[in-house]
């Protein structure tokens, strides 16, 4: 059976997704920051160059998947710990782990949000700084907007964390290495995080928050996708996210997406349909 | 077990999926214009209400789920037939089966197709039109663009269908009724159609468009991907597109989506907000 990496295995999805890997057989090397194989805080570069070479040596070099679980909600003030954890405790771990992954011929799964797609008016320029992995320059677009910082924070790391994954994933090093990297974004999931949140102030926001299958989201659903994301169905996906949260980004955004090529974009899509190292190969 | 419809049985991602659910065990009912349970013609009204009734006859008004496979690729000069099969042959047929599918709490996947991100310049108001119902309308308007029009209706038919689906699939009458209504978009995949195209004039055409993966789709993964969509994992899934293509919408759009609720937006992001038949009951 398979060697899989996951990141914020002590709980929520991270925990569910670990559980059933191991149901089937599989092992797993589990990073958290306690109760986990690997013991690290990945909001910090020590921390994140750590986990990424103590997980190399535990899996000798092999990996057949990695799910990227680790992250934190919407949190006033901790705008800071919020984007480092979200966007680089994926992106650094992911490219440091790429060549076990292409050596095993593995597949990754991030873990993004709907908020990515749910949230108004996130600032851009936010997005574009963590993309170029300036936090400090993001953080301090979110500052300006005051209560909205945290929401901000929070949906700007997760469309980052999403874009990252989905411009690598069909690049030369990832798709072309047989590596498919996906992304999976739920919605509000009984996690405890979340189970905190509705005892929390913004409880009453959380439950006025649009769901059309009125139920949140059961974490071993949410296990159940990722772990097809792994296997071997997702040979043919690649860049992907997969929205599982009750209808919400539906709800909101039916006609927003899918959407044909608009005029403005078609200088970039004729030069991407040139690039000659994405086709069929016989 | 459950009973399953799927159109477009007879062939392609359709026979793909159909072996599947036998093959787990499942009845299904096939409809298709030939070798099939219900023979039908779903390009006109009267084959398409034939279709329904019969579909519900056998299956004793409960059905687990529905599958709509049955559609056309582009084609020059069938204008008419692929916009009325690819829309009106999912809209018509979901709607019909309904109540047929809240009654066994059951889920439905249409067939969409990257075709709905990747093709640029798709005229906006043949989509209106097509949702509207006015295929003759969205026809016309295709018409306008000489050779085009083959992949704009191809295109505009898929944009629709999964436009469609998104506003259904989180209503009252399904989401909110317990029915799961989602879409998958594959890219090329490796069916008796792209074998055709293949040896067509268009091949060059074809073999140019990129691919991330390098190879055609495998219509068991995609038939993987459906079943995982009929299935219990599915019940936090509404509205969603799967795509599952390789690559290519990734390559060409991984900047446009996710992307937050933009500010001409936000009026009807506040009037969709407060809908109250979509929040969590406990």
């Amino acid at each position: 059976m398979g060697t899989f990496a996951v990141t914020g295995s002590a709980s929520g999805m991270g925990a569910a997704v670990t559980a059933r890997l191991i149901a089937d057989g599989h092992r797993v090397i589990g990073v958290d920051r306690q109760t986990a194989d690997v013991v690290a805080d990945l909001s910090t570069e020590a921390g994140r160059t750590e986990a990424t070479r103590a997980v190399l040596d535990l899996a000798d070099g092999h990996l057949d998947g990695a799910v990227m679980a680790a992250g934190l909600g919407p949190t006033p003030r901790k705008e800071h710990l919020v984007a480092t954890v979200n966007f680089l405790g994926v992106r650094d771990l992911l490219t440091g782990w790429r060549p076990a992954l292409e050596a095993a011929g593995g597949k990754a799964v991030v873990i993004g949000s709907n908020s990515s797609t749910t949230t108004p008016l996130v600032p851009r320029s936010a997005v574009r700084r963590l993309l170029a992995g300036d936090v400090d320059g993001a953080v301090r677009v979110m500052r300006r907007f005051g209560p909205a910082a945290g929401a901000f924070t929070y949906a700007a790391s997760k469309i980052a964390v999403t874009r990252w994954a989905r411009r690598a994933a069909v690049t030369r090093a990832w798709a072309g290495s047989g590596i498919n990297l996906n992304v999976i974004a739920p919605g509000a999931v009984m996690t405890p995080m979340l189970r905190t949140q509705l005892q929390g102030q913004n409880a009453g926001q959380l439950r006025a928050f649009p769901i059309p299958t009125r139920r949140f989201g059961d974490p071993e659903n949410i296990a159940a996708w990722i772990v097809m994301m792994l296997g071997p169905a997702a040979a043919d996906m690649a860049g992907s996210m997969v929205v599982v949260d009750g209808g919400t980004d539906a709800h909101f955004r039916s006609d927003h997406w899918p959407a044909p090529v608009p005029l403005r974009s078609l200088a970039r899509y004729g030069f991407r349909f040139l690039r000659h190292d994405a086709h069929v190969v016989d």
